[in-house]
């Protein structure tokens, strides 16, 4: 029965370190420490990226070591012997989608030594996610699936010796606070990282607040999601002169007196003096040091034979009075010995974006990049949602049913990955980008055999199902019926756009009823708007009625062009409706056809080394003013019964169309951009820009891995002084699912149909990064331009998105964004089949409230099903919605959700994953 | 007692292995092998350089790894490590210099580990010195020394088991006769390398001849000499495609069908294909293949494990119809196949110089380079000889005496290495030069306390005693005695040279005769000769008479310099005893002032990257025209009662002087070359040319590692009709010790001081190549022009050395040459001191005959020394000592040395090396 915790009974009886009450169990594999001495723990680790440079099975097999060496299956194989060499030793193992690879291909002998060496904690998991998952792009209803995906496996295969006591984010580039927030919810003990804003780190170094309490909801009551944060003294690299990996030249400890270079002394002196300083910028007499990097202890014994003698050195100057004790450690042991001191941290609450590691280097790039992989692994997730659902609700014939053996696995698998640091976020080589995508599409494969076995069940039709997965480019073959499923909790609408040949069709809905409906002929597509009912399916049928080209009478396309005028008659009415504020109309720029799409020139950085370009990481534009792609364009006006919309072609590679449903009251942007021009040799960055008559002060807002939303304000930073250095990029931030503007009238959100860049840098003007389109590397690491082309674009990267703008009074501006931002994230699934079927059908006995979001329905194993239930208002947010509520759940058994809370937990708990019964 | 074998009934009696019929023993740890199908030998091996890149220590810690990536001992720690993990794993090691350093450092259950591992041959040992020496530019005697260092520890450590049966010379630039010669007589079952010339490779590979049999003596009755030998198939380094070492980018074997990239087929496939293509260049149904290369192994996990697989997927063809079998194996079991096959072999005389691996790639510029290293080399040997003996005759008081603890082991060691194809050869990196070179240093140091506590029990004095280490550049402490230790087994004249500061000397002899003396004022150098007892010591006082610079009217120098012109007094005295040719003078160009000395201009490879540069290895010149280096030449001549001499300065960079001593039959020139002008931008190779009327025919001879001499044809080679295509480079060969033309009625035999490079392009010419300073890398690998500066010398090396010239019958000039060369190896070494002591010392009751030369003295162990007499006539080359010869041992003992036996037998026998209880 669920309690008023967000982490429920069950979860809270497993384990008191699930209570958020710095009650650490002490951990009895920990080494002894010396409390009147310096402790130095040392942390042998692996950073193995799932995917960046190399696909993640390249990364596996060692594949392709010509671009990186580097192969996982031979770090574990390496780390694991050496472990055995000396019972001393420790390491940390952190990205379950290797681990996973790699144990499935040991024998049982290996298998039992391995749950050894975690029994006794000599291997530890940290994190534990199936991937070190991106901050900033990921939406968190994909993080949780990758958490839980790497967290199960770690749990059926080790149980509790293998549970990750602390998040391990120490590559990512920048840390949201729902991230920080997850993990706390998850009972993480703490979390560690490496990145963040030179000037923070300077500042808290100064003021040794590298460590700190990160309070991380507005929402949930403290300390539930209050989360221990450890910044890391080196990022994740050991200090200068103390790499050992096989991938480094520092000199090893040359302690053999009958040969030439014997260098213990200077080593050890040269410690000393490093743990010395270190010390300095710490609070405690404990220190950590992450002796390792990106894809090392591919050899172990390198790093562990001058561990092991470095320890011996260091220590064996005690005797002559040194105060410094070095140990081999983890996290979690250096992190027991944090709480043993009983300090006070300094208090966090907002997050750590943006990330800069230089005065023009901000990492703000990454949130836009790769704008087409962006919205295929968000769509990719809806798809993956429809997919487990039907899983659950075809019961067993799903995944072995008419259309042959489906799975659900493989898609869960696939999106696990994308959530990387090097994956949705756009920062990886373009063949890994194609091999994230591929994976995507193969796993949609597995799960429309699922999805067909699945609807076969619940319509009680086995006729062919047909997916038009193009519907943006190809025409599908338009069946007598069309099934519309609604993977929310709740009944949506939904406009419909078919690519057909034809120019007019009947629609009707499952009742028989006919559905109003129009052959847009700007792009050959019916359009109409369908409804389906929550957890569940509507059919709509479609038939044709003209076929061939339009014949000219009845075209009722507005024929002329019209250039540089605000269209007048269609939206009047909408901003009648809409857009008011008070007396006063305002006017959306976004209206105004020669306005609203810029282009930032990249900073080429080619000129001199000591400037850095824009790249796949980085965002720095070689001006601080946008330039106008075009202070003309070609406009044209559609109005019909369904929809009316603005085409605006600015120039040949930017085109939008501003779209109003009939039973909409958000404003729907769709934009194409590309190809990216780059014939004057300078990489463009396209943004669109709304400006508007809001007072927002230079203050805007935006959302945290698609949940809790955040302020921001323009060159600031809550919790140091900035000096600020770059006045675009370094007043980005990221955008998941929404962001926006308000004063006390009004408030205009955007919602984002893929994690995007952006920020107001201008009183009531929002920009959002559209696409990207750069030359040169940025330095990072890719060591690629990222200039995307493909054989379907040769010239350039061609992307199509959807903003959707609602104008709303800021009380209650979330009782309409939240569900709107839910329905874009998890949109309806379209399929095609002929013959007789029931019409519809609802998993649901009725829609859940709206605070309650079903964030989770999937199979759990033969006897069980994880079902995830969700307050999805911030505690401030709405009048009507932040508040708890009840749902009732089978067998009459009701759970009040407390606000802010992710998810509900019934019965039986693994980890930190929470699953139900239904 | 000696029979009349080489190797001794002793030796016979261990074991049948040394019997050189070619009864192999069966090997019982070798892998089955299928007799109908072609079977393939894999054998992991690691290729150790001892110095090359990296200082032999910095190799086997690791150090440096940014300079190679290479750190032995990871790689013997890695390979132990994956041996246990699968019994029917194989791995040879070779260079004992590294594994000594290792097992040294093991604790006991380790050494337990792998003594298990040697005796279950899972851990072989090939080769077995302390390196795997250079083959051209090595002295036989040194070579000996560290092979015995090597093989004495892997017998001490592992007795039978752990004892090499083949040579294993993988990597050096061409192969001399008298390796082979020695490898037989050590008792190797066969021998096995990687380089030779590419139209040679492509030659046996049409005929099958890859596989040999090699009589490398033409002294030694067969099978005395015969060595099977086995060309490799890929140098040392897999097939293409198949290197999964952590330093390669092949792809690894990806047999997970759940991942990405399944390749198994692909690998079968290609693997049948390298199979079968290598098969129709062999004769029998197995071929070897080398998995591994370079300092591979370092990570032995990721050969192993997909070799492992490799294994067990091409042998599941079978079941499919193929006739592949592949297993592990090593050069012994491989070798025991071949014998089994019981096919004959094609014979092969001669030798494997010069190397070339293209057309313009002839691997014969490192005869000469760092020709300081080499003298210094070369000396060292002489003074280590000396430091052994006086270990022995000096008894335990030289080690630990007077003067202190002294040892031979430090200089054995260095000298031990200095032995790798990479030290002496000169093709390693300058700082390793340099550590060689400061290795040497070191070594003579504890040797000088050595052979001072000697002298000091043989002298009976234990006044201080001083040595003299750079007579050529300071100026001696000149004291009452100095004493003259000869290490040959026969008295030794020798003409001394000491730098001083006086202008008139008294010298006496032991007896306290006068000795004649002079002092060269045109190098201020008290001149005078000593004589020496066998293995002994004599002592001569010097005086000083008159102190201060010269007196203007005591000066004997002849004052004027004389141009262009011939000097006819004092040589006319030489020639007419020495250089007459039935009744004609034979004119020695080198008396000419202006003809001597050429340089050839280098290519410099850096117009065109197809054209290959000189360089460390390559010698290659711009012109097969050598450049005189000038037309004119400042001379001098000087006459004193013990010498007579002309100074020829030719340029400010080469002078020589020509010298005839009193009681000489041998003209010594004396050269000076350097530093070498580069102001051209062009690299210089400097060579002597000595021009005769000898009636060669493009026919000469040079030594074989300073032992048995071997024919050379100008463009000619004994085995394959040579398409020569460097008219000089390809004409070059290395000269050890010495080199002659002759013809019917005459010798002309050039001793030289060090190994260097030479030729006879023209009929009655003979060139010697005396320094090199090259400003391109020539692509080998080294990346370091070969261009030696240092700070005595920052405008480049000056080098300084010494032909002697010997004009005889051709059928008495070895009567000559012999003990004139070993008196070059093995040079009296003078100390300084005062006081009384023994005037004089013989180790030996008489000299030993002509043709037998002392080889080895020197302290086994406490209880015995190892004592090895050669006989060192060649069967051909001398009418009077060319046959056996008979020699007394101590207690009336005799024993009779066989020709061209190298060693004889007492009593005991370890391994391969001989040792005998005086």
């Amino acid at each position: 029965m669920g309690g008023q915790s967000c982490l429920g009974g069950g979860l809270r009886s497993l384990s008191a370190f699930l209570v958020r009450t710095c009650k650490w169990f002490q951990i009895s594999s920990c080494h002894a420490t010396k409390p009147d001495m310096l402790n130095v723990h040392l942390v042998p680790h692996t950073h193995d990226d799932v995917g960046w440079l190399k696909t993640v099975d390249q990364y596996y097999y060692g594949d392709r070591n010509d671009i990186q060496h580097a192969g996982v299956q031979y770090i574990l194989d390496s780390v694991v012997d050496q472990l055995l060499k000396n019972p001393d030793r420790r390491f940390i193992y952190v990205e379950t989608a290797f681990f996973y690879r790699w144990w499935k291909r040991q024998d049982s002998s290996m298998k039992q030594t391995v749950q050894q060496l975690v029994n006794e904690g000599r291997l530890e998991f940290v994190n534990g996610g199936w991937c070190m998952s991106d901050e900033a792009t990921t939406h968190y209803s994909a993080v949780i699936d990758q958490m839980t995906m790497g967290l199960r496996f770690l749990n059926d295969t080790f149980g509790v010796c293998g549970r990750p006591r602390v998040a391990w984010h120490i590559d990512p580039f920048g840390h949201a606070r729902e991230h920080a927030s997850m993990f706390a919810q998850m009972g993480y003990d703490g979390f560690f990282f490496g990145r963040l804003d030179y000037q923070d780190r300077y500042q808290r170094m100064m003021q040794k607040e590298q460590e700190l309490l990160w309070r991380a909801s507005d929402s949930l009551t403290p300390p539930m999601a209050d989360l221990f944060t450890g910044i890391l003294p080196n990022g994740y690299n050991p200090p200068d002169g103390f790499c050992w990996d096989q991938s480094c030249s520092d000199p090893p400890i040359r302690d053999d007196p009958d040969l030439e270079d014997y260098n213990v002394d200077d080593v050890v002196k040269r410690f000393l003096n490093i743990a010395s300083a270190q010390s300095m910028v710490y609070k405690t007499n404990h220190i950590i040091m992450t002796m390792g990097s990106d894809f090392q202890y591919e050899n172990a014994n390198l790093w562990y034979k001058n561990l092991d003698k470095l320890i011996h050195y260091v220590n064996a100057q005690q005797d002559l009075g040194s105060r410094v004790n070095v140990l081999y450690s983890t996290p979690s042991c250096y992190l027991q010995e944090l709480h043993r001191a009983n300090l006070t941290w300094a208090l966090k609450t907002d997050d750590f974006f943006p990330y800069a590691d230089d005065a023009h280097d901000f990492w703000t790039g990454y949130f836009s990049s790769r704008p087409a992989l962006k919205r295929y692994e968000r769509l990719s997730n809806s798809n993956l949602q429809t997919c487990n659902q039907l899983e659950v609700l075809g019961g067993p014939t799903s995944t072995n049913g008419p259309f042959g053996k489906g799975d659900s696995q493989t898609m869960k698998k696939a999106m696990a990955v994308a959530q990387h640091h090097d994956a949705v976020s756009g920062t990886e080589k373009q063949h890994v980008a194609n091999d994230y995508a591929r994976r995507l599409a193969t796993g949609w494969q597995h799960c429309q055999v699922l999805v067909s076995n699945g609807l076969a069940v619940l319509s009680g039709s086995t006729a062919q199902r047909f997916y038009c997965d193009y519907l943006n480019i190809s025409v599908c073959p338009l069946t007598e019926s069309i099934n519309v499923y609604n993977p929310l909790g709740r009944p949506v609408t939904w406009p419909v756009r078919l690519p057909v040949n034809g120019t007019a069709y009947a629609v009707s809905d499952a009742a028989g009823t006919s559905v109003d409906c129009q052959v847009s002929f700007a792009v050959n597509e019916l359009v109409f708007e369908v409804q389906a009912p929550p957890l569940g399916f509507s059919t709509y049928s479609v038939s044709l009625l003209q076929d061939g080209p339009l014949a000219a009478s009845t075209q009722p396309r507005t024929p002329t062009a019209i250039q540089n005028k605000v269209p007048t008659h269609g939206f009047i009415n909408y901003k009648n409706r809409m857009i008011r504020r008070g007396n006063n109309n305002i006017l959306f720029s976004c209206l105004n056809p020669v306005c609203c799409v810029f282009r930032y020139n990249a900073s080429d950085g080619n000129n001199s080394e000591s400037i850095q370009p824009s790249g796949a990481y980085i965002f720095r534009p070689n001006s601080s003013t946008p330039f106008l792609i075009s202070s003309t364009a070609k406009t044209e006006f559609i109005q019909t019964s369904v929809v009316q919309e603005v085409r605006q072609w600015f120039s040949p590679w930017v085109s939008q169309v501003v779209r109003l449903y009939a039973h909409s009251r958000t404003l729907e942007l769709e934009w194409t951009v590309g190809p990216l021009p780059i014939h004057d040799d300078l990489g463009k960055e396209v943004i669109t820009r709304i400006d508007t008559s809001i007072e927002s002060s230079e203050i805007f807002y935006t959302d945290s891995n698609g949940r809790e939303v955040l302020q921001r304000k323009k060159d600031f930073r809550p919790t140091w002084h900035l000096k600020q250095s770059e006045p675009i990029a370094g007043n980005y931030y990221p955008i998941n699912s929404r962001a926006y503007i308000k004063d006390d009238v009004d408030q205009l959100t955007v919602v984002t149909d893929r994690s995007q860049g952006g920020s107001s840098i201008h009183n009531g003007s929002l920009e959002i990064m559209l696409h990207r389109r750069l030359l040169y590397d940025d330095v990072r690491g890719v060591a690629e331009p990222l200039n995307e082309t493909s054989a379907i674009f040769p010239e350039g990267l061609v992307v199509r998105g959807r903003l959707l703008l609602s104008l709303d009074r800021p009380a209650s501006a979330a009782d309409k964004h939240r569900p709107l931002a839910q329905e874009m994230v998890l949109q309806p699934l379209l399929t095609f089949t002929d013959g007789d079927l029931h019409p519809d059908f609802s998993g649901l006995q009725a829609a859940l409230p709206p605070a309650v979001h079903l964030l989770t329905l999937t199979q759990w194993d033969a006897q069980s099903v994880l079902l995830r239930l969700e307050h999805q208002f911030q505690s401030w947010e709405s009048d009507v919605n932040s508040k708890p509520v009840t749902v009732n759940l089978q067998h009459s058994q009701t759970a009040t959700i407390p606000l802010g809370c992710m998810s509900l937990v019934h019965r039986g708990v693994v980890f930190n994953v929470q699953k139900i019964k239904l």
